[in-house]
């Protein structure tokens, strides 16, 4: 008997120790970065309208470089255009591989001695797999070769969600760190 | 007496489980979708400068639309027509009825074969009942009925919110899942 | 052993109070506001091209004002106004003080009665101290001293980062609520 009082004792100390951490652990420092809770990977299409293609174009852009922009050199940066978009997300790289979404929002172009830019988008989603928005926002560091954009929220099967797109060529990864049950 | 020790191993034990299941939650699978923190109903009036309404207009487009939308037929859809607003919000479906926010922000037109939008703008909100923004972006799509935009964030009143907003013809539903205390 | 069972049941009582508590505060009501869990101080410089200082700008406008706003009068307002900016920001108030980061974004002013504007942007560390990117955006209300746009996202050192970004003058305070280990 006297092995059960103290062990019991041990067990609810133990216990009272995990909670204040969990409680530390949200009220001051870093939270722990655990795995995806939802992982994607699909394809980006972006055909811009070049005067000549509108059957086909899918993004056009909305205002001229500014003067910023070295716009008379072949090394134009083009600072300052901003592009509205449409565009095709599929399944596979293949532009005429299964259709999954379209990427509706915007970027410009924001440096002036080197190509760079900037994002605002949704994906939206609309099978009979998923339906629902993915709300996205952040810069596009051409320098890099991999971009990373923040998922900031998200509506229908993407309620709430929060976490990152990383983009590389055509390929966009999509990790979702906090998801809601739908 | 034996009958305490072992019930006090058996609460701690169920403790611990709860524990680890509130750990697991958090670690990887969806997270459970509670009520709203918070709901409010208000109502949201755009009226776009036509070139003679300077007086009532609260809004004007600050680019015209592009090449890609179809903008010599009568199916125009302004593909690449960049609007920026500061309208109206009021507490009942009038023009006239109690002001209650500002909705300051922008949207532009991304569909090129019908007309769709994209949203991002913010709530201000200045009343003696409340102060502070709430921080919105999102696909507005129009051949829906209902539209979702996310709230992303907020300030003053509304620390951190996040949720959504649901636009129905005038009426805005704001449902905040995520609320801090002020 | 009497006093050792009750009080191990006590503490159990306890532990499965605080754990009730902890899942109430996430199931319903507001959360509590705690202390930041990360706080920087650095200073923004925003130089608007004029037409002439191509070498030293680092924004110009890529739409000019729309008709709503008075234009013509000395109190333009810019309404509709759109900038795009990768401004440099310091560790230091002075512009030749140790560079920490750029912020790229645009934004637009939004009032016809009075100057007020509209940001999202990123700022964008690449440091051996710190590297990633905070994504901000939010109302810029030119009337108030102090400005405060929501961080939304983060990447990179500030993966999933939440909070506020405060904004006097050229100062910067930036307050995180939600940081992850990296």
């Amino acid at each position: 008997m006297q092995g059960v009082g103290p062990s019991s004792k041990f067990t609810s100390l133990i216990t009272v120790m995990f909670l204040l951490g969990l409680l530390a652990g949200v009220a001051h420092g870093g939270r722990q970065r655990n795995a995806p809770c939802k992982e994607m990977t699909v394809y980006y299409h972006d055909i811009l309208y070049d005067g000549a293609n509108t059957a086909n174009a899918t993004a056009a852009f909305a205002t001229q470089p500014t003067l910023l922009s070295r716009s008379a050199s072949v090394n134009d940066t083009y600072f300052g255009e901003i592009v509205v978009f449409d565009d095709l997300v599929t399944a596979g790289p293949a532009l005429s591989s299964e259709p999954v979404a379209r990427a509706q929002g915007f970027y410009f172009y924001d440096k002036k001695d080197a190509p760079n830019a900037w994002f605002a988008f949704s994906l939206v989603f609309n099978s009979t797999a998923c339906r629902g928005t993915l709300n996205l926002m952040g810069a596009y560091l051409m320098a890099e070769k991999t971009r990373d954009i923040s998922v900031v929220g998200g509506t229908g099967d993407f309620f709430m969600a929060r976490g990152g797109l990383y983009y590389f060529r055509l390929q966009v990864d999509i990790k979702l760190y906090e998801c809601y049950d739908v």
